[in-house]
């Protein structure tokens, strides 16, 4: 197994509720955070991808809530890529404080063509940059 | 089987990314904001739950995205009790735009005592509430 | 001087943080989304002077905080015309929550041809529509 | 003048709207994730203020919309100490994508004692910290 890419985000003030801990939706933007980041590691950034044509969208997500983070705790979160099919993306998720798993999950995306919305092959660029993430 | 509770909503600007549609993340937030308004309905309200002592975490989110959804759409969310155990509840959430299928997913929560953040029974007037959305 | 239109909104969960009040900066959220309420009333929405080539950008605002407002909390946000000038719009806006003054503050927007980015005349029907709030 | 104290950040892409520029409400969680980021530079970081017993309120914000900021551009936020006054602490906020000033504001806040929420002194340590970015 490769190692999973890894970000690194501090927890900001405005993401914790009033039981003090990050607000559960939050979650799911720092997984997109995240894959953002990767994209930047495998192709240079996201935009080298939406420039050729090409978008992800987003058609199925999970969340397991294991424990909590507050404000100002520093969380690394590591994406691995679990399925790389003709159109679509899975990604596997975890987010940890230290040796802490707090939230684990995955995502599903799908490619479209920007000028038609419409699904298309991962272009061989990303799939290039992306196996190397991927078992 | 009893009918969903359903609460309208509409997308806010600040919701909506540069594709023009709302922003994956804040769906889930929509799921929460749809079970504050079934306390209401069933309960009176989320702080009749609190002040009695309890409150809820959620343990377990899942989202899929079927269409997009925009800036000032009306959105209706519908929410079923799927499961009501001993410490958790279980709920299936359908978002829609008119007849349109937008988002469906499903939550689990798990109820805790405010004072020790540890698992707690269902408290009995919650269950009631609860009992007349559930199969 | 004409009454204010007055948009109402409830507090939802994930706006508050852990001192138990609303994040600032959901304030700005608010004023947007009373000012695209005030379209609706004035203008038929949003969408119509979009359609028509027309969009407005923020070029400044202001907030006082002068009370705090917290989870599920129902507020109400009015908002005046201060100034209808060429190409801006000022506006004057307060939220309360009951007769308690929570925050105040300005916006000025400063309309735009959607083709070219460019500052452009308000639009007469827009003008119009917003007469009814300036003194 | 001393140096401002400058934080870097990227933008998220769920913090941009269908303009395709950083929703303007943002920008205002912007300056408080800069001020954390100033208070762990100057102090050890904002909860070594809170566990002394010591909190800030925003009592004051205003933002100028310079230019627009999109998905993925690397902002700097600098902020300087305006007014270091017995309760209240100004601060001067900009934030530039390279040589191009954004934004730029200011906020106002006041020190309260977390036990009782009212008006106290700025305490001597964070004074001490804060006066190096002060005129």
């Amino acid at each position: 197994m490769p190692a999973p890419y890894v970000h690194r985000l501090r927890v900001r003030y405005g993401e914790c509720d009033p039981q003090g801990v990050v607000f559960n939706a939050h979650y799911l933007a720092y997984f997109d955070i995240a894959l953002t980041e990767l994209w930047r590691e495998s192709l240079g950034g996201y935009r080298s991808m939406t420039d050729s044509g090409v978008d992800m969208v987003v058609a199925e997500a999970g969340v397991r809530y294991r424990a909590s983070a507050g404000f100002d705790d520093e969380l690394a979160i590591s994406v691995a890529v679990s399925h790389l099919g003709n159109t679509s993306l899975g990604t596997a998720i975890e987010i940890r404080r230290d040796a802490l798993l707090v939230v684990e999950g995955e995502m599903r995306h799908v490619f479209v063509a920007l000028a038609t919305r419409t699904k298309c092959s991962i272009p061989e660029a990303v799939r290039q940059g992306l196996e190397a993430y991927a078992p």
